[in-house]
């Protein structure tokens, strides 16, 4: 079936309106067929009004669907094969064989959650046994346990095409939580989305779960997305993007009738710090590591590392040298998008522009316009000039980074506590260092949600463990991942129940422990 | 040694300003004395700013440390001996036996967070362990659990002057979590604060922690709360009181330059259904639960029962009959404050003023207005009325209470589906109506935090399975508790730690188990 370029309302396939945009390949400036049509603001009420409907009537959450669910769109999107990753390819610009690694985590981070909702010890079932007879007052029988939070709008996010979009990792941990899903379509990959969709719609009906549990809506309008978040329907925001569009959506969710939580992962800076011994030992190999983590995916994730923090002397000579030597030999390559090419293009004038900030090494050519092209890039600049432009602390999404010279270790603690919140920081040093770093260490911890020894930010684990999130202005909420199994904790929220009958009881809260879980009673985890 | 009316601005006495206000006997409208001097703004700032310096001096959390100040803390509390009570019962009209029981959950609550802070389980240790074979990529080691939040603003409420103020659950959970605070005491009962945070510096000093830990600032302003809260060094923000002033509270938070939490429990209707198999077997028994649980403390819970939803007919009208007759006998009780008593006042005055709304009984006497009391009052309207009038559905604070008549079990649905977000809700009804009732509870799990079958939701247990939360209006953050022990999720954050050698782990991400805590290890909850 070719694209149809339409909104997904429940089982509907909907185009009410006659505005439209059209895809663009970047890397050659073509437009894409089809035209894709702007869900109206009816639409958008109907595809989270119907999602509510949809919960509410589910009177019980059933973890096993849930868990089916998710391992059917796993299926789904396996089963689009080739045609994915092509119109993805198309879309984006991002190379095949990333795509086919993105899809592989995909579908690994659907399976890892379905795990999670089947295995179900996530709901915290908690049980506190009544005591009638104490005085002066009875305890009374208390059993309480997470809840899905109610209908969940995700934000695709254009880097990410498949991993984190339409069903990417939002969209899989408030399934796995039993939400219903309103997706909100990044503009820039549609017809991948729109695949995806279909991927989604098949494996809902497989699993006998209502159409209406999952939407998505296109838009090229920001306004669209407000006017959702700002739907009484919609009970929860998950969105991977921008600073200025994540707070947007924070802000609007904040002004609500009804306030509700948002989740937007807003990338940061990632700063690298490199301690003195660690480069007397291996400034070349570091040089190699931040060039390849900087250029990865043309510097287009939410963990590349844009601040690279060092002390003044003959290692970090050696570093810049082998920095420069690896930027001059990386041609420039296409971005996701014109508008992403051209922000990166301002924000390296910007470093370009200000005094004291050097151009180390560029790409051997110039990139072009109308492919999108980003080049790789390095700058330098002193501690000094850092600390007192703030300019220079803003994220430069794209394939650039900022070196920090500092004379002496106080030096670098001080670029340490003035940063921003952070996904991740990166520590590079000897184990004695490491030992004897603990006021870096508890600075960088108290401005980051990840921190990391001896390695490079990119690439994110999606794992128990894993913790992707920060202060902010990495995210807006600094208490939750938007990566691995801890993330299906946005979606819940807690409900006791008090001196409730077994039999009203949901099977998690029983006396006999239906389904296995980790449950506290009277204070005490445990299986029985 | 006498009441000094001073803030406490970490260890010392401080009073810059000139401006004072002096607390009333509710009862009597008599002054009380000291006069209280108002925190200068550069007073409250210095407290946040040496919270935050005294958390980022203190390179790791010990969490045996955090116990032992909460128990010195409670020990100190009841060394206070009948002092506290006495002044609290000036400042606020709580019989002394009431103020009796609140010190004993007071220092229940500091033990039992206490005992959660010590056995350690709650940081939610994870821990991947690395597969540096695994291909295409290494897998690295991944340890994550959550760490203090920050420093903490503590607001105290006027109707637990013990309980919910500076050493209430709010202070203890935050303390027990690894965060400093600062309390900003309620102006309602200044010298009952005064004392409590003489206790909690007393503690500090005892259990060998920085003075600056603990902070607590005076003011009748609401300016000063907002300028708290706007505080760069604040973290996050507990509140129980008002809507008017939560909310106000998280709009001044959600408009920083970094957006905190804020936990503000800003009370509810709690409404009450009567099923009416339950009202055929036990409408007296049913009429005399909920006068007591309407006019217990003159009504002044936040989970005071300000909805009772039942069907017309014979069962009902004995109901009625009961309440009006423990109503008429009664008395008016003198209420926390002046502005409470009047807003009661103006609240019941809207009830009684509504078309369609019968005023049914009264006390006996009226209540005499210089000493801030309240009369016991029961209303009733029918469904059509009540789903007409959103002024109907506001929380009414004091001991009142509106019936609300239906004519069938669907308008009793309707009812429900049309409640704003509640911390609780009752259902009265025999075993097979509960089991039938399976709309119905759907609705009200999806509207509040604790639903309640047979009792009365007054009485709120402090332990592993209370959840005292729920959706706004009820509280301004529909995930967290401000009672029982998951209270110190609140004020947690996590953190992963990528790839760090051993020795510069906290001890609860070490390989060997030195906390004895549960973690869970490549997914799997263990012990090991």
């Amino acid at each position: 079936m070719p694209l149809h370029g339409k909104n997904f309302i429940g089982g509907q396939i909907s185009a009410r309106g006659s505005d439209t945009f059209q895809p663009v390949n970047p890397a050659t400036g073509e437009k894409l067929e089809p035209v894709y049509f702007e869900a109206r603001q009816d639409e958008i009420s109907q595809a989270a009004e119907s999602a509510a409907l949809a919960l509410e009537e589910r009177h019980h959450n059933d973890p096993e669907q849930n868990a089916a669910l998710l391992e059917l769109i796993a299926i789904e999107i396996e089963g689009l094969g080739d045609r994915l990753l092509e119109r993805a390819h198309l879309e984006t610009a991002l190379p095949l064989a990333r795509l086919a690694s993105e899809r592989q985590r995909t579908v690994s981070q659907l399976r890892l959650l379905a795990g999670v909702a089947r295995e179900g010890s996530w709901v915290d079932a908690r049980i506190d046994r009544a005591i009638p007879g104490r005085t002066p007052q009875p305890k009374p029988d208390l059993r309480r346990m997470l809840v899905p939070i109610g209908a969940v709008a995700v934000f695709g996010a254009s880097n990410f095409p498949l991993a984190f979009s339409v069903a990417g990792g939002d969209t899989a941990s408030a399934l796995a939580a039993g939400c219903p899903v309103v997706v909100k379509a990044h503009p820039s990959h549609p017809g991948t989305s729109e695949l995806t969709a279909r991927a989604v719609q098949k494996a809902l009906a497989d699993a006998s779960m209502p159409e209406d549990w999952f939407s998505m809506v296109h838009s090229a309008d920001p306004a669209a997305s407000l006017f959702l978040v700002q739907l009484p329907a919609i009970r929860a925001v998950a969105f991977t993007g921008s600073q200025k569009a994540g707070k947007a959506l924070f802000d609007a969710a904040a002004a609500r009738a009804e306030p509700i939580p948002v989740y937007a992962e807003m990338g940061s800076v990632n700063p690298v710090f490199l301690l003195p011994g660690a480069m007397a030992e291996r400034a070349e190999a570091l040089a190699a590591g931040i060039h390849q983590s900087v250029t990865l995916g043309v510097g287009q994730f939410c963990t590349n590392p844009g601040l690279v923090v060092a002390i003044d002397g003959e290692p970090l000579e050696r570093l810049l040298e082998g920095l420069r030597a690896a930027v001059r030999q990386t041609p420039p390559c296409s971005m996701l998008n014109q508008r992403i090419s051209r922000a990166y293009a301002a924000g390296v004038e910007r470093l370009a522009s200000t005094d004291g900030v050097e151009l180390l090494a560029n790409s051997p050519v110039d990139p072009e316009p109308d492919k999108a092209e980003g080049a790789a890039m390095v700058f330098a600049t002193d501690a000094e000039t850092y600390l007192d432009r703030k300019q220079l602390h803003e994220e430069v999404f794209g394939p650039a980074t900022l070196v920090v010279r500092c004379q002496n270790l106080d030096e670098m603690l001080d670029v340490a506590a003035d940063l921003e919140g952070q996904l991740t920081a990166t520590v590079h040093a000897t184990p004695t260092e490491l030992a004897m770093s603990g006021e870096l260490l508890h600075i960088l911890q108290s401005k980051a949600g990840r921190l990391i020894a001896n390695g490079f930010p990119t690439g994110v684990e999606v794992s128990p463990a894993m913790h992707h999130g920060g202060p902010y202005p990495a995210t807006t909420d600094v208490r939750a991942t938007s990566v691995g199994t801890a993330a299906i904790l946005r979606f819940a929220r807690p409900v006791c129940y008090q001196d409730f009958p077994e039999a009203v009881l949901p099977p998690e809260l029983r006396d006999q422990n239906v389904r296995g879980i980790w449950r506290m009673i009277d204070g005490v985890w445990g299986k029985q």
